[in-house]
């Protein structure tokens, strides 16, 4: 079954619920254990949306698409590639992307986001969808000048670690095959970023299996999958929105 | 006021003290909040060592002491270079370092840690000190082989972020100054590594100043600040202890 998930602010209160519709419903328990639909149902001009999820990791991948690979001249990866975006990166679906204090360009990447939903250690590619609660949309907003500023050290971290350099949401949709789907990045209404999950070079299976060999994955935890073409710049006023068909869609502006 | 804090289980409740002389006063409230001491003691024996804070975000400098640049011939970095150690890497003060399944070397990294006290955005370095809560010990555990392997993208996040690659405690150690300390790293009781904090390219200050213009710090996050000369490999049953005088000793199984 299809669901749309959501973590909010509802009277003082963190909660979460299902969208359905145009009203929210709100749910008991924990979204990555025993949850149960409330019957209750809320306006979402009552809540104050969250990021859906609270990972105590963001990973996020470079060089996972071939028509990305292919313009850049990079042989696909023996392995997967990554990064950690920092926590205080992490920004709620509404909330305003800021540019850092230092200046320069920052980009957007519109990207598919794996959401975690049962710890994953050592897991085998075959098991690995067991893991896996559902997927989100993402900004993996990077200070593009940054990145290779000192020549002895990448600094993936850094440009990708900025506060607010992390939107996900507005929803996790669970129940779903993304294998399909199309990664959308409009840039003040214009379509920049058009591009098949299925041109992945690692496939969201094949990505848990492989890092739970090193990491152990918490429910919650996100994998950012890598962007493709399109990434550009962003200009104070700027609104972005990452949209995937089937799992929502994510706007933010950037200041 | 010198305090040594350490976080632990204790009858199945989640509870911090201070370490005085051979036991352990109870305090209560919050470490980083309104703290106040219970004057009810505690056997060490009768509590289980947890990491001494629950960081959001552990931060790992590179390049960051004078002796071991002019060994690896790197200049000193214009501006601090650094990575995220993974949250899954976390280890308790008497945790075992495991390694990894895909093998290789792995070696150890005596590092002093700076803990955040106070949360910290765009601090001036005249005001960094009041953000510093303490200083601890720690263990920068890296899979040596897998850093460079890819010769697009240096993993610095997956080769030091396996689980339980980076030990830290047992102790957060308040009202010390670092700057006339020394970090002694003993492999199976023979000293490997013995460097004085002064030799450091950027001091805590200047780094909690620095990388606060990035990114927010939160209450409990710490800084690596990087390691010196004398790294070396583990072998399986390798005992490794990081002492600094006046602060503590970590002492982790390599298995």
């Amino acid at each position: 079954m299809i669901r749309h998930w959501l973590r909010f602010m509802h009277q003082d209160s963190l909660r979460f619920g299902t969208l359905e519709g145009k009203r929210i419903q709100l749910w008991e328990g924990s979204m990555f254990g025993k949850a149960q639909a409330s019957g209750v149902y809320l306006d979402p001009g009552d809540v104050e949306l969250l990021t859906p999820t609270a990972p105590s990791k963001v990973l996020a991948l470079w060089n996972n698409f071939g028509a990305l690979g292919a313009k850049l001249n990079l042989a696909p990866p023996p392995e997967p590639l990554y990064l950690i975006k920092a926590p205080n990166s992490y920004l709620n679906p509404q909330g305003i992307i800021r540019a850092p204090a230092a200046g320069g360009k920052v980009v957007f990447e519109g990207e598919l986001g794996i959401v975690i939903g049962k710890t994953a250690s050592q897991v085998a590619e075959r098991d690995a969808g067991n893991h896996i609660f559902g997927y989100t949309c993402a900004n993996d907003v990077t200070a593009a000048e940054i990145l290779n500023r000192d020549p002895t050290f990448a600094q993936w971290v850094r440009a990708k670690g900025f506060d607010t350099f992390c939107p996900f949401g507005p929803v996790v949709a669970s129940g779903i095959d993304p294998h399909g789907l199309r990664v959308k990045t409009w840039l003040n209404g214009e379509l920049r970023q058009d591009y098949p999950v299925s041109d992945m070079l690692f496939s969201p299976a094949r990505l848990v299996s492989l890092i739970s060999q090193d990491m152990s994955l918490y429910p919650g935890d996100l994998i950012l999958c890598g962007t493709s073409v399109g990434v550009g710049s962003m200009k104070p006023g700027s609104m972005v929105e990452i949209e995937i068909e089937g799992i929502g869609k994510l706007g933010n502006r950037f200041e």
